[in-house]
């Protein structure tokens, strides 16, 4: 048994309240990202310095090329990002995404003798993505205990999503009572080459009234 | 709905064996590899010539480099693969190896429209690994069927493990039957540079005592 944590980092707003969370927790944190391809390669800047601000013990950036896969509008530029609501799971979905990584964070907790995973799903204000809500995490931190030799030998991982019902507005409160700095953070999914966001898309949209309904200034840069 | 499959071919005689069985079963094969740091990297040679025999539709090499997280003889150099067998799950297990495999095989599955993913699994003849066992694959299953956008949409994900109660010598009955050239493939977990197997490591042994079992003569080329 130790404290050390795997916590996922995208360089989004919300990893960055999971992160801060976990920290608070008293969790050792080991951050991990994931270049894959994405359209918003500038995230893995923003979680450089996530990573850094929060002070974890490691940051581990994995690349895992998805766009040999594609099948999304972030990982395929050939598909647009919508800069308008969509009815149901929008092109922004990346096949099996978390499923993938969350799989990628057991092997290296399980090295790290760690049991402990933070994710920042929201199943709230966000795109409707099916590997963001509960019942996928229960189905993977089940998975977990049977897919790994420590789960076997009677350790028991376990998944924190300590955003998941919380609204927008919320999770950036509470990241904002334990000092996250947000200007760090970037949630376009259609950034410009400096950064700067689109302003239209899902999270661009989500992020802005969540700022606004929590009454705190938003340090997002726009294009 | 289409007959297309995920099919996860290693370069080894199980996955081979799979393979053919889905082959006969009238799926179309999509083959899926990973280049994952292996110390028996010569298996990707085994995977491509496994896959070109049986006719894939495609197949696709995925670059994941899981000596990054280590904890395995097969990922970390530094830990030596055994030359006889030891007690309870050997130090050639992966770390979430077959948890982060299948994720991957389920994203291109999803984008494929595919539903129905081939792991060459074995719980029989094996090296007790926790993510070969048919309580794995069932979680696996059902994660699927949450973590995706088809899933949430009423399609139904299938993990077909056609070898998982077979012995090593019925596995390799029932691939040549189907004309598998097991020639093709490699086992060992520490071949030399000419793709030559060890003959030592538990992989070898259970091939080679299958072989004998079978009373098929093993193509095995020893160093």
């Amino acid at each position: 048994m130790n404290n050390k944590a795997v916590v996922l980092i995208s360089g989004g707003l919300d990893s960055a309240t999971a992160l801060a969370i976990a920290n608070q927790q008293g969790f050792e944190c080991y951050g991990l990202s994931f270049d894959y391809g994405q359209r918003h390669a500038c995230e893995l800047a923003s979680a450089r310095n996530v990573a850094m601000h929060a002070g974890v013990t490691e940051h581990k950036i994995i690349h895992l090329d998805l766009t040999q896969i594609g099948g999304s509008a972030l990982t395929d530029k050939s598909i647009a990002v919508p800069d308008k609501p969509s009815d149901g799971i929008p092109v922004t979905y990346v096949p099996a995404r978390n499923t993938i990584f969350l799989s990628i964070a057991l092997g290296w907790a399980e090295v790290l003798s760690a049991q402990d995973l933070f994710i920042g799903v929201n199943a709230v204000d966000y795109s409707g993505y099916p590997d963001c809500r509960p019942e996928f995490i229960q189905a993977f931190e089940k998975l977990a205990n049977l897919a790994t030799k420590k789960g076997v030998q009677g350790e028991r991982f376990t998944v924190h999503t300590p955003l998941i019902q919380l609204s927008k507005a919320d999770i950036i409160k509470k990241g904002s009572d334990l000092g996250v700095d947000y200007a760090l953070t970037v949630s376009c999914y259609d950034p410009d080459e400096k950064g700067h966001a689109c302003g239209r898309c899902d999270s661009c949209r989500i992020r802005a009234q969540g700022f606004k309904e929590a009454g705190i200034a938003d340090p997002t840069k726009y294009q």
